[in-house]
């Protein structure tokens, strides 16, 4: 279960897509080669990238208030993506 | 613990210059109007992008493979990112 | 009559979005910091690079096919942009 | 001695690299598939999109200030590629 740069690339390409970065998106389908990819198009869900990002802030958040003995620790700081 | 769109912008700004991919970070640098975010940049760990959607992937396998009873579904199926 | 770098980035500028290079536009925009320049867009008629080029193949032909003593060199080999 | 869009695309494409636009130049490989053209690279002078905007512009100035006689009109107008 792991992952491949591939991957990351193809979820990037379809967020910037999706979001209306076109500028941006044509310049990663030829930097990123991501026409030479053979991920299914099919298989990505609309709102990939952000879906996994959600469910790894979960996960992160679950990892950092659990104490060692399975109990959870209680914190009123705030927890994000980039904090 | 929501995730806003400026952070999942500027995960991705950061991945695509940690990767190398300058062209589409120049890119992204103006149509994603990054220089505007408030984020604070070394609060960002190199590879953050990456390291939230293996923690996302391992989520999702965990939502994949749980009985409902708690126990857990023996599966051989492949389980990525893109599949 | 000399030529500034501001003048021929912008009949650049001009250029390649009359001719449909929306990516192209964009990149330079930014990277040519084509906005900051005082050049006033509706003194610049539609076509102006092509059509001074155009001229400056006719000036380089004449140069190119002028005998010392003022009278025309024939020719019969092919003159253009990049021969 | 006509100019094609093919020979306009190589020169503004030379003139981005040779003027350290690489953002831009490589949007414009791409956008405007300057790898498909079967220009002679080495029968392109450096600066030569400027050389001939130069040429251009002296012709369109001999242009504008030819009386019907052909005598020079005197003018004292500022004249240039955006003027």
């Amino acid at each position: 279960m792991s992952i491949t740069s591939d991957e990351v690339n193809y979820l990037v390409f379809r967020y910037l897509q999706e979001s209306g970065f076109h500028h941006t998106a044509f310049a990663f389908s030829h930097e990123g080669q991501i026409g030479r990819t053979n991920i299914d198009p099919a298989a990505v869900a609309p709102g990939a990238l952000v879906s996994y990002l959600q469910k790894g802030l979960q996960y992160a958040s679950i990892e950092a208030h659990l104490n060692d003995d399975g109990t959870e620790a209680s914190c009123d700081e705030p927890f994000g993506l980039t904090i």
